[in-house]
């Protein structure tokens, strides 16, 4: 019994579909251009046609609050009854998911207690504050997050929503797939940024009930010292990554969470593959989407870019017979999955090159 | 006898649909609130509900080049005959059009040789040179650009498209007006940043044909000097300012030139106003715009909202008898015309603050 169903994820989309946005899907041709063969490093210049690939960018960046966060809020707080609604609402995040919480209570008029750790970017604090989130802060830690946030749900009766490893917050974040393939029916693959596994267990759950021929990848930053993405690890291995593996080192850092005892056993049986990322790909593919496709994205937000321009996504679909598939993938869909940067962060970032 | 009509750009219109985006209208709740009066500096805080202002940003930013140069550049290259077309085409631009020129040449299959004045942006003269443009520097001043334009055009026979005082450049801008009320009907003000006056002529000439009651007001960078507004002073004249005029010291790149011979009579006659922006309102709409709307846009290309923005706009929008107008302006365009920042280039715009 997994923790999604398609059924639950149409449920979620009419419930929030007043309140969020359907964001539009983006294409861009120097991206596209990219992905021909002659542009990626260390390969042969062989250029058959029925090797191009166009990319479709489904811009959460647009969605409320900046990041596709909002869609797992709204449906989290949007189930609660009306006596669970009066106590609100309260959650520990290093960001989005905070400020979309906020955002969605205040939007239905809830009190929302909101756990910050220390070192979290200013803007998302910044973001939390203007949704008239209450904040306390607290040790960049999970379990000093956890426990922080389990005394503020006993004090206030608040219902704990946690940032991926919920019901509710998979099924929001699964509307993005439904969505996504009403307006791009041709997928052949969806890229999806992971950290704790909502979006990409609720994307996969929506993508494989819809089209089950659509391959679902995830984008996953490996982190500076190369041992940080613990999905890969988990897919490799059959099981979950142990807890005593460390959070990437990461410009990602919506990305740093590693996948829950929910979201894992959906990853585990509809993902076809994760691809890994590294911070130069990253941050290569931020410019890129900045400087020519003119879209906003927060390092997270690029990781799907990355992993499509990457030389892992071409041997995936070079290899189509090992996952099953008969054709290539010609067009793929890429969640840009958030566009919360400010500008020092942004600077810094590029700092790294 | 005007150098645009409607007539013109819906002809042009038709000629660049094949190879012309027509560009997405973005909204953003941020800056729909800051619209309100409260917002505002040094005003009093009554808001009366009839004063809110939608604002409707129209995204050049997306279109082919990252800038809406592409509009008149293409119609202008594809209203050569077969003769000339063989013989190319020449113009000397600090940017965008040069830029747009290459693209529009090379879409078409003819040469393009381009006059670029040395301190141009290093994103734009890489996009010249990506599109196939054949580059030739000189100083950066007005003689010398269009001595060297001059010779090559002697030289090579091609064609001198210059970047806004020239008919069919003029029509190719005005394809956004006509395309932006049919996007946005309701349309009370459409706001157009200035430098030359190509776009906001032709936007003026389709606006107030098809919808005579939407007023069409300029956004112009009075420079860190506040002496570079040429628009405003001539329309407070009624004659173009004299060539003495320096040029604005901004960080609006694309904001540099005074109005020419044929766009200065259409701005004269069709618009309704300029409103004048500082350097530090230009800065503060980007990093809006950026941060909030999560798109990409260049120091010109946030002129329009710093303009909206602004006092003087709210000034404008209060005095609606004056203006002939019985109702105040609700619905607000804005025109983000363009999107071609590098971030070496967009950190040393935020320094300024």
């Amino acid at each position: 019994m997994y923790a999604a169903s398609l059924a639950q994820i149409e449920e979620a989309r009419a419930r929030i579909a007043p309140h969020a946005t359907v964001t539009p899907v983006m294409t861009c041709g120097t991206l596209d251009a990219l992905m021909r063969p002659e542009h990626l490093l260390g390969e042969a210049l062989e250029t058959p046609d029925d090797e191009s690939v166009s990319l479709f960018l489904k811009c959460e960046t647009f969605q409320k609050g900046g990041a596709f966060k909002f869609r797992g809020a709204i449906n989290a707080v949007l189930s609660l009854d009306a006596a669970e609604r009066e106590r609100g609402v309260v959650t520990h995040s290093s960001g989005n998911h905070a400020g979309a919480l906020a955002l969605a209570a205040r939007t239905v008029g809830v009190p929302a207690y909101i756990v910050v750790p220390h070192g979290a970017p200013a803007c998302k604090l910044a973001a939390i504050e203007a949704y008239g989130g209450k904040i306390t802060r607290c040790e960049p830690t999970v379990s000093a997050r956890e426990r922080c946030a389990e005394s503020l749900r006993r004090e206030t009766g608040a219902t704990l929503v946690p940032p991926y490893n919920h019901g509710p917050v998979i099924c929001g974040q699964g509307t993005i797939g439904a969505e996504f393939l009403e307006q791009v029916p041709d997928l052949d693959a969806v890229i999806v940024p992971v950290s704790g596994g909502g979006m990409l267990a609720g994307i996969a759950t929506a993508v494989k009930a819809i089209k089950p021929t659509c391959a679902v990848l995830a984008a996953e930053p490996e982190g500076l010292y190369g041992n940080g993405a613990d999905c890969a690890w988990a897919l490799a291995a059959g099981e979950m990554a142990p807890a005593t593996m460390p959070p990437p080192e990461t410009v990602c850092d919506g990305l740093r969470a590693k996948l829950g005892d929910l979201t894992w056993p959906i990853v585990r049986d509809k993902v076809d593959g994760v691809l890994v990322v590294t911070e130069r790909e990253v941050v290569e593919a931020m410019r890129l989407v900045f400087e020519r496709a003119k879209l906003v994205v927060e390092p997270s937000g690029a990781a799907g870019v990355a992993a499509a321009l990457g030389p892992a996504f071409r041997a995936w679909n070079r290899a189509a017979p090992k996952w099953g598939r008969t054709l290539r993938a010609r067009a793929v869909g890429v969640v840009l999955c958030g566009g919360n940067v400010d500008l020092q962060a942004l600077w810094s970032t590029y700092g790294l090159e």
